[in-house]
């Protein structure tokens, strides 16, 4: 959370303004309320907006717009729905904001291959409504509707990931636009390949520091014969905490398992007027055939009694379902609204499933210690979760003890073999966790990748590690 | 299978000899006896051996060899078990062959986190056999015995991986000498992350290129509760893929689905007198708990009735799971018996499993119409299958018949959007094929990754691509 670097960037060449006008027209803006609504997202950090926001429609102007920007050395900074959290978007070296939400046509449904392939502007949402008259499901659901070009590029994960894998294991071709405005393409519809570097791995997760992606090809699957959702209460966190690993450990097929904390909850009950228990809550989702739906959910019950779950609520039919995880889904916004005008800082740690419970003890240990108001969420069957530290945006005190927090519990990850960041990303914010990490050989190598792909610095620089 | 590109070596400088042997004493061997075994593969290329065989013990011994090849510009090529089939261990530019079979400890098993950290030296099976006490497997399974370095160097999979993924969805984790000679680091012990660049997957399938792997952690899996294998034979080859085709459409999360042609029956027969029904056969594994498995069956006997699938034989008890494995894992060698004194040449190609039945089908008629004997095993599951051509090694016709067809595979399932190889890698054999597959534009990027990662072309160099 400490401030980014940024620079005062030079203006806009006027040579450039000019092709970007006379090629995109209104598409292209300077307008300072257009700027403005890019220069922004769900980060802390306050940056000058880009110098101007070129809407994209097709990769072929995907391409000319880098292709020129590359002529002229100014930064691109691709831009999907907006919902990244680490400061991704922002134009700290200014630029032009590539928005590509218009591109968002699902071109194929490949049902018999269980692939569909999409523009990048398709959001998660977009896509199910689509694919469910198909008998089909893209998984990946980070609570946001994200675009999938962002969320392959931050390599984002959510409620599902546990059973059906991330971005990076979802994704199974790419076309993306490289820093000289090539069109470049990588992997195919074919489920696994040995053939050569996987650029598709490489470019999910670049934050768009090393493309930007034109056209996504993904796995889905087909909707379960049967599913089946559950909430149930427990005595405290450690114990629902608890409960999730052991229904990992044994191997439970268990498609969502997430975890609410009491705070979450209020805030959730005050919002949606859910009456639901304020007390550790574990969310979980089971899909498969009737018997098996039942047989999953036998041994978790089972699991959940043994640490003193209690209050199994069942959810069969998709309308009780979705009162269930509005909790889940609401629990962000409604928790803001428990500190009226207050900022959210939110962390994303993910550890291995054994030291789950330790990583999230001694954070609550900690922010109950400094008095900061927070709640937990978290995809717990992942061994990764977000606490976010409702913060008084004009208390500069506040800030540094959510900074101090959040270094602490990213340190503790890192000794329980773990990671900053379990799909957030990097960003602005997490540059030094990194290193500290993958240490500095690997962000070295990442680096040289970097200036191989982007020789000029022109794809989002400054964000992953700050430019040289 | 066009002969690769090979120079006269000049001979190792003497300073990097008296070096190794030095620190090697008779661990570095310039014996001709032991050079040639590391300048043979299982693939057909005749090629001169490396100049050297050193073998290591330590990563800072492998840190050791490569910073003095990268000092006097001497290429060092990995060695793990040396079952690759795509000439990757050739030494055509000569060099030293780095062994690691000697590093073959398991460090450490993480049962309740399901991961594995191992030196790169370890075989699938001697993992599998010290996992087994714990309750738990490692899924990837190539048929070869092969090292863990290696499966994750060529992006191995095997008749797991309809289940369970290859080596790109489990390995969490790696370290590896730089062609440097720096130790790097990446990856975590957490199920997901998004820190930075993907340099676990970059490494992975990058075939000894960017790197030389000396630890890597490893998801395993809870042994299931139920394991249950059958077979089923069919009267076509097309009736056979199009059950597999529909099994894997209908969402059956089967474990193994792997085909066996008439050719492949007759030699496992021959060979094991085994007894099997001398047509199509497909093997099958279930893995679940004992309702999971039964109601997964029922449905694969449904489906496979529907195609003509009769003769179901069931093996639950590890002994006849054994026997029918045996047929699966005995196939490759059993067919080169088909013809005495044969080489094989085999194909690898995977495609979407709706253009699985044209694939293989097509493929077929054009063997069949060109006279050459032939066996088919096939990873149906997956849209891959592997044609071994039998050849007459000192017939010259046949190699560029098999060459032919090859190609003609290739260039179909490239364009059935497939890939040219489903789990072998581009080694020395494919590297036309894979710019073919995805283009001047994607092989332009993946080569300056390689000149960033290794500016002076130490690590495994002509493999993947050619050098400039």
């Amino acid at each position: 959370m400490n401030a980014p670097e940024t620079f005062s960037p030079a203006p806009l060449p006027a040579a450039l303004l000019d092709s970007l006008r006379a090629e995109f027209a209104e598409r292209c803006s300077t307008a300072l309320a257009v700027r403005e609504q890019y220069g922004r997202d769900e980060s802390v950090f306050d940056v000058p907006p880009p110098q101007a926001v070129v809407f994209a429609e097709s990769e072929v102007e995907v391409a000319r717009v880098v292709a020129l920007c590359a002529e002229h050395r100014v930064p691109v900074i691709p831009y999907g729905a907006g919902s990244s959290l680490e400061g991704h978007l922002l134009a700290v070296h200014g630029g032009i904001s590539l928005d590509v939400s218009r591109m968002n046509k699902i071109l194929r449904v490949d049902a018999e291959d269980l692939t569909v392939t999409v523009q990048p502007g398709v959001t998660r949402k977009a896509l199910n409504e689509a694919l469910k008259h198909e008998g089909l499901f893209f998984p990946i659901d980070p609570g946001a509707d994200a675009s999938l070009g962002g969320m392959a590029a931050t390599r984002a994960s959510g409620t599902n990931a546990v059973r059906y894998g991330t971005m990076r294991e979802n994704v199974l071709a790419l076309r993306f636009v490289s820093a000289s405005g090539e069109v470049v393409r990588c992997g195919s519809r074919a489920r696994k390949s040995s053939a050569g570097y996987d650029l598709t791995r490489l470019v999910i997760g670049s934050e768009g520091t090393l493309g930007v992606i034109t056209e996504l090809t993904v796995k889905v699957h087909p909707l379960p014969e049967a599913v089946s959702a559950a909430v149930c209460f427990f005595p405290s966190i450690d114990a629902a905490v608890r409960t999730a690993m052991q229904i990992i450990q044994i191997g439970v097929p268990i498609a969502r398992c997430e975890l609410l904390d009491a705070n979450a909850i209020k805030a959730v009950n005050a919002h949606d007027k859910l009456g639901l228990k304020e007390a550790p809550m574990l969310l979980m989702e089971f899909h498969g055939s009737e018997a098996g739906v039942a047989e999953q959910a036998a041994v978790v019950q089972d699991v959940a009694a043994d640490h003193g779950g209690e209050a199994f609520e069942w959810a069969t039919t998709p309308e009780a379902r979705t009162r269930l995880w509005t909790a889940r889904h609401h629990a962000y916004l409604s928790g803001l609204q428990m500190r009226p005008g207050c900022r959210a800082v939110t962390t994303d740690t993910c550890v291995p499933i054994s030291r789950l419970a330790e990583n999230i003890n001694a954070s609550i240990a900690e922010v109950e210690a400094a008095g900061l108001p927070y709640f937990i969420v978290g995809h717990v069957g992942d061994g990764n979760f977000h606490m976010a530290y409702l913060l008084d945006p004009i208390d500069p005190e506040e800030l540094a003890t959510a900074e101090r927090l959040s270094a602490q519990m990213v340190a503790r990850a890192i000794a329980l073999e773990g990671t900053c960041t379990g799909e957030h990303g990097i960003g602005l914010h997490k540059q030094g966790f990194l290193l500290d990490e993958t240490g500095s050989e690997a962000v070295a190598l990442m680096r040289a990748v970097k200036q191989a792909l982007d020789p000029l610095g022109v794809l989002n620089p400054g964000k992953i590690f700050a430019t040289e």
